[in-house]
């Protein structure tokens, strides 16, 4: 099969077209035809250096599909060659990245793709919108009629989120840099906050009357201490990445902290199904760009300007 | 009133004994004849500098009492004069301490005292136990079946903590210095662990085959770094002060962190009040003294090396 072999850490130039033999479903696995396959920030820290998460080159890289099942591994009774799928597929230790025009996956962590959705829609959706949705709705556990702070709303996560949160019934502060504050309002956001002019914290204390919104996710890790102040008594924060700073004010405001790091499992892309279906949700897919192409795809993770996805097309079928 | 009044912040000598005006209860307030007064760590605190909760000497402190209700203010309908109450008043801004023959609160935040125990013993409740409880039950949300490592498990909080996941069905790992590990069994703790001898981590991941505990509530906080990789991935730590550490692999770990810091209310003493009566939960009253030896009582508190309570007895009735 055709596959963007990475056979080294370092640089987007290191990306090579190679062909590498197609592997067989073992017991629980399908063989998936990759149809697209989404890019990720993590992908490109990995490209870097993927010891942390056990990788080691030549690998292939990759972790979000969409696709065709080709071949069901024994065991498999809930697909057959043919339907199509959605997933992110496991980081860790994992050599079957989806860069690749088959990729090999436990079938206990893929779902059917909403129908609705292209292929190269879907493949935006289940690592960052996944993310998001484990963030908003199950740690945050955002409720109707809350004020929620999202911090990166333009970006991969940060947009599922303005529109998760929008959707469960919010009201939505977001923000992003001055490039973006368009994107945020058409995702929703409710008030939006350029976090280069304005102070986010200040903006959310005015906005809610200097109690403090009920839930803030922050999409960058590093604005978990300043948003302390920003977040009402019992309420709740979210991060998808570590941070430094004084926390300590958390304690004495009985704030929740939620660490987040997406798990795989098929049940969350289920829930995730009927807000695209009712388009409450949509991915925002930038651009489309063929699988050769992956080390532009890279060269945009890397100046971390990104609004919404870049979308790798690997197989028409 | 007889009363120990604070003239100015600093060391235990300070505390005065003197007759002050007796206050008379507003709307919604009781005036309690005190008849025994817990002492706690933040008194302490308090006592050497309270002005970050608005206190200004000279002024009654004192957060935990038992005692009898001596008069009611306009629109207090659910107690009269001579039931019995518990409670923890507020110390932000409120000049009425617990050290004194009569109280001022407001109805809304006093219960009534538990049938079976004393004064003495209820008194040494509200403010630790109740602290206690918030962290077990509300925020960890302990079930049964689940292993919990309480860090100082023989303190005040502590030993409500102990008690109360033991009582929840919890399995319960606790540390403490080598002098109150007796204790600890006592309380019902299944694995004690001398924190000057053993690594509380190491002890908590040893006796979950490497999973880590399903729950930490580190009383003291600086615990909170070194026990992120003893807890389980979406595992729940709690804790009642500030720390400071690198705490980023809380969200890889997927951990939650919850800072707790007591507000007062009516409802968590009457949830606490059937484990009281079942002698699920006791208070560990290490000491009674006279009101007039609130200074010894300080001197403890200031040591650092409580175990369970001293209690202050206000008035005989």
């Amino acid at each position: 099969m055709r596959a963007i072999v990475l056979p080294r850490f370092g640089g987007p130039e290191l990306f090579e077209v190679r062909d590498v033999p197609t592997p067989t479903p073992g017991p629980g696995q399908v063989l998936v035809r990759v149809i697209a396959s989404g890019t990720n920030p993590v992908e490109a820290k990995l490209r870097q250096n993927g010891t942390w998460a056990g990788l080691q080159p030549p690998v292939i890289i990759g972790y979000d599909a969409s696709g065709v099942i080709e071949q069901v591994g024994p065991g498999v009774t809930e697909f057959k060659p043919g339907d199509e799928v959605f997933y992110t597929p496991e980081i860790f230790h994992n050599p079957h990245g989806t860069y690749a025009e088959f990729n090999l996956v436990g079938a206990s962590i893929i779902a059917r793709k909403p129908p609705s959705l292209s292929h190269e829609e879907a493949a935006a959706v289940p690592l960052a919108g996944g993310t998001a949705w484990e963030a908003i709705v199950r740690r945050l556990q955002v409720r109707v009629g809350e004020t929620v702070l999202i911090h990166g709303g333009a970006g991969g996560v940060g947009s599922f989120a303005v529109q998760i949160a929008k959707a469960a019934g919010a009201r939505v502060l977001a923000t992003s840099g001055p490039d973006n504050l368009e994107t945020l309002r058409r995702l929703g956001a409710d008030v939006v906050i350029n976090y280069r002019g304005e102070d986010p914290a200040q903006v959310a204390l005015r906005e809610t009357g200097g109690q403090g919104v009920d839930a803030v996710f922050d999409t960058a890790g590093k604005n978990v201490p300043a948003s302390i102040p920003a977040t009402r008594p019992f309420g709740r924060i979210a991060t998808i990445l570590g941070f430094t700073g004084d926390i300590s004010a958390f304690y004495s405001r009985n704030i929740a902290l939620h660490g987040v790091f997406l798990t795989r499992e098929r049940r969350r892309l289920e829930e995730l199904t009927p807000l695209l279906e009712r388009k409450l949700v949509r991915p925002l897919v930038e651009q489309v760009l063929p699988l050769e192409k992956v080390a532009d795809a890279h060269r945009q993770l890397d100046s971390g300007h990104g609004r919404g996805k870049v979308v790798l097309s690997v197989a028409r079928k």
